[in-house]
């Protein structure tokens, strides 16, 4: 049974056509520009060469039907009918408080979807725009939409709330929603596999480090805290996201340079982190090679993004009351050993003992631990797989209607 | 000798008149509503009654002038002239980049101070003020300047850097400084003390829970990271100050509601926190005692407020590697059984284990230990003392010029 699962960004369209229950990718691809000059598609058939090829790409409707026409392809395709196609699942970001589990689309998800746009205003309308478009395309097709805030909505109040005044929560929404849920559950449901132990017993801190990132407690299976909040831009450092700040310094700035809010949203998203700081690059590969040369302001962001994920470790230790595995996952979290050696550093009082060796050698795709024999918390590497829980989702949630 | 301790505010003054070295107090009072109607002093020599009175008090050399003449009176007064006065302490707030421990006042050191004024700007002037009106008083008395933030001068970059553009540390010094650290490097001293230990060898966690609070990393004696930052705002949920916050949320709602930067900081400072999330108050035995009669919000506070001193505790003990000792300080830190077992709580994991009975009998002005025999970190209810650090520092540094 084929699935087709969905990443839907305002200019941009990832894809990956799965086999299920199988769980392998027969096919995947990218659109990008979409309603830019310079569109362009590329597209891989398990087993075969990337093609990619220009062409003018005015909407997400246009986009999804070039790539169900690559999927059918004769050369390049991997179904024979779109008979074949059982379901589509959506990536979509924001959920609010509504959905604390994927759903299947209907008019009334739609809606709800619509009404946590202000919420994620950037992201939830892309993902609608491809849920609509696959609806046009093929109207009887079963669909799914999964949220990056699902899996956190298990947070209890003492997590989710702010200290301000509670108006804010029942006017705006104004709580932590956290983000990459999907990434979490997959690594520490993976994690427990690996450990051969039910995850209801355990006590994981799960570091999703890309270009954003997120750490997240999920203690006994569920999440009960995570370092992004309300938007995308607290927590530890990012790439061009500043982490946690102080609000008043945040005003303070905006009042010396007279920026609106929007002004200063954007510096905080776009022009802080790691290419902010270091004056350097968003990309930690730069910030490390430039660090190796005795760059100062880049050997600080690599200290202050290690010393804030270990501080993040031991606060969500605290949350959980113990801690029995770390994982690593992401960009950062799979392919740097420099970060994750000098997080584990911090950690020995926890009984967290990183071997040097197996640490060195784990880079991007590999699965594995990186710690010791002797470690009493199991330190884990685990590529994270978002497409495929979408995948799972929506084979589980459709299936019946098939 | 006696030294005379301020502590200046925009519209009140308080002292105390300590003998040195003995420490001992031999007067202390608080001037109220300086420059606004009803003002009124209120005096206590040392085993006397408080007196009150009601005066005219239109500036701080006036409440001044006021003081002295109380301390000379032949009924309340402790002196017999003036001559017996060997030099004045003062509280200053913000003392930036430029001082890392207490220094003799002169003309150079007004001038820092008062560049430091946008980063204090209600605090500093006021500590100036105060400053001032001494100098023109006695201008031959030798003044010493104690500022709240000199201590956390050796928190490494790492910890006070934030992930923004670098030009805003270059511009507005916009950093972590941290607050109340007269009282943190009182309490981990005394700390030390009662372990019969030398600070040097210690990794305390010091938690200042007043009605503004702030907790600190204190390794090796010295002051690594602390829970406020630029201002007084992020860290625990406090009085009426938020803590923690994301940023975005924070711009979010001065975009719905159209809010100036002013306005959003009045917010953030003086409606949030206890008050704004209850809706009762800002005084957590008002929230205590909602609590008990089963107010869910009052319970949401409390539960808040321990969740978020566990979690600095889990994240300092990873930032200093270890933890030997927790303490407890400030009003609610010496006055609140309740909050301080449900902190401990959370960090049996750690080795910390409170002893309820103990805990329960630790009541205001009373300095103990609260963990049992089998904790392997020591938890401690110690009174902080802000007047005396400042008298010793005063004496200390001015001595010399006796």
């Amino acid at each position: 049974m084929k699935i087709l699962v969905l990443n839907c960004g305002s200019s941009s369209l990832k894809y990956q056509l799965f086999d299920m229950p199988q769980e392998t990718v027969a096919a995947k691809g990218l659109v990008e520009r979409i309603g830019i000059e310079g569109s362009r598609i590329k597209h891989t058939r398990t087993g075969s060469s990337t093609i990619s090829k220009d062409a003018d790409i005015p909407n997400h409707k246009v986009a999804l039907k070039y790539v169900v026409d690559l999927l059918l392809d004769g050369d390049e395709g991997v179904i024979a009918s779109l008979n074949e196609l059982a379901a589509a699942g959506h990536r979509v970001v924001h959920g609010g408080e509504k959905f604390a589990s994927s759903v299947l689309v209907d008019d009334d998800v739609i809606e709800a979807i619509e009404e946590c746009v202000p919420l994620a205003p950037l992201h939830n309308p892309a993902n609608l725009t491809g849920i609509r478009a696959m609806k046009e395309l093929l109207p009887d097709l079963p669909q799914v939409a999964v949220f990056d805030t699902a899996f956190h909505q298990t947070m209890p109040p003492k997590a989710y709330m702010y200290g301000l005044p509670y108006r804010y929560y029942t006017t705006y929404k104004g709580r932590r929603y956290g983000f990459h849920g999907t990434s979490h559950y997959y690594v520490a449901n993976r994690a427990a596999q690996l450990m051969g132990k039910p995850v209801e017993g355990l006590k994981i801190v799960t570091c999703h480090l890309g270009n954003g990132s997120s750490i997240t407690a999920v203690d006994g299976g569920v999440s009960v805290d995570t370092s992004l909040g309300f938007g995308t831009v607290p927590g530890v450092i990012m790439g061009t996201r500043s982490g946690d700040v102080d609000p008043t310094l945040v005003l303070h700035i905006m009042e010396q340079e007279n920026l609106s809010a929007a002004n200063m949203s954007h510096i905080l998203h776009k022009e802080s982190g790691f290419l902010g700081l270091s004056g350097i690059s968003s990309d930690l590969r730069d910030i490390e090679e430039a660090m190796e040369k005795g760059n100062e302001r880049a050997t600080l962001v690599v200290e202050m993004l290690a010393y804030g994920i270990a501080k993040f470790i031991g606060a969500y230790a605290a949350a959980m009351r113990g801690l029995d595995c770390i994982v690593f996952t992401a960009g950062i979290g799979e392919n740097s050993p420099l970060v994750r050696e000098k997080v584990c550093d911090y950690l020995e009082f926890l009984g967290v003992l990183c071997d040097k060796d197996k640490n060195g050698a784990m880079i991007r795709g590999n699965e594995g631990e990186i710690s010791g024999g002797a470690s009493r918390v199991k330190v884990l590497v685990i590529p994270t797989n978002e497409e495929l829980v979408i995948a799972r989702d929506t084979y589980r949630d459709s299936v019946k209607y098939l």
